[in-house]
């Protein structure tokens, strides 16, 4: 069985019970929340939250971000089917996760993030699902940037047929020609700067701004307003 | 042997190098620097240099950040002997790790924090060295909550008579009566939020100032001016 496609909580291994003490926030504060945007996930979006970024565009658009630090996919699927945001009806969730699936193949990681869109899916049958791509990460060339790569290109072919189903390439532009990641994108390797995460998100935020206007048809109906 | 003692790069668990490239751009960073202060620890001084706080009160003081997330006292102690900041000539120097030795005992954490002390002596015998308190962590109370309670009476009983050392209590106001920390505070329970580290750090703040005035006697020298 695939480790990354089965509901499990993060390991305590500091033993501070921190990431329990999280999903608990995560399901009690999404109650009586009228959140649009889900951004559910990794490190990545985690650190997203904390820019200039996400002050300007993100949270205007009514986003919730439940996102962990270190979470792998079996992490993010466990917290879903645990019920973190059952409470909620958003319009778009999106989601990113697996680069700190560092011990499993890139087709594991791939069925994992599968099996996260699939009960997303039973759960939120009406929802955009907008998959930003995984990030490069390290500071020269290695494998672990490769299989994020690999990642990137068997999701794609996976859900490029699935309706409301998005993937967006955010990755590009992080690597440079000498096939270096600067500090000043990346300061630790791996979270992207508020300037990369400007970059980087740039694109979801004009999906999202895509998603809203096609999404409102009522307000199409009445041209007279 | 103690192996909070002992000088030791941080285990690159994942795979990419990431921490070897920090500690690399910190040796080569330095050259050529004229800082006055440098922060060198852990996730926790490595937060603090992507808030606010840092950008109004710190930046313009001149200061250096050698901080990476994760690190231990025997990873400090290590990128400190292996000289990465050998070549800048800095008046205070403020040191924070211990929070992630999470499988040490406090006396042994505490030994590695005076090893740090006496080789940063050793390098820079007339700076002053600033030891802000371990912070709390976890929502609920814990082991690793009282470990570093434990850290701060054992550090601050051997610093005391230590001239150039001064240990500054950051660490109060952060557990709340019933025991908790606030997400409001430490959004991960862990690291504090900007609004945390505007609390936390502004004694150190205070102090990084009265030292400055007081290592300028030469202007105590002309009191018409
Ligand atoms: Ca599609």
């Amino acid at each position: 069985m695939n480790p990354c496609s089965i509901p499990t909580p993060q390991q305590d291994m500091e033993g501070d019970g921190r990431w329990n003490s999280i999903h608990n926030r995560f399901l009690s504060d999404a109650k009586g929340k009228d959140a649009d945007v889900i951004f559910i996930g990794d490190s990545i979006l985690q650190a997203l939250e904390h820019t200039e970024v996400w002050n300007q565009w993100f949270a205007p658009l009514h986003c919730l971000n439940f996102s962990i630090h270190k979470d792998q996919t079996q992490n993010v699927l466990g917290r879903i089917k645990n019920g973190e945001w059952d409470h909620v009806d958003p319009k778009v969730i999106v989601v990113h996760v697996g680069t700190n699936n560092v011990e499993n193949t890139a087709e594991e990681i791939c069925e994992g993030i599968i099996e996260i869109i699939k009960t997303i899916r039973e759960k939120h049958p009406s929802a955009y699902i907008v998959l930003p791509s995984l990030l490069p990460r390290g500071q020269y060339p290695n494998g672990l940037r490769d299989k994020n790569s690999k990642i990137n290109r068997l999701l794609h072919e996976k859900v490029s047929n699935i309706n409301k189903v998005e993937m967006v390439l955010i990755d590009k532009g992080f690597v440079q020609s000498d096939g270096t990641i600067s500090h000043h994108d990346m300061h630790d390797y791996l979270l992207p700067s508020n300037a990369a995460c400007r970059k980087a998100f740039e694109p979801i935020y004009d999906l999202l701004q895509q998603i809203w206007s096609e999404g409102e048809p009522e307000k199409d109906l009445t041209p007279s307003e």
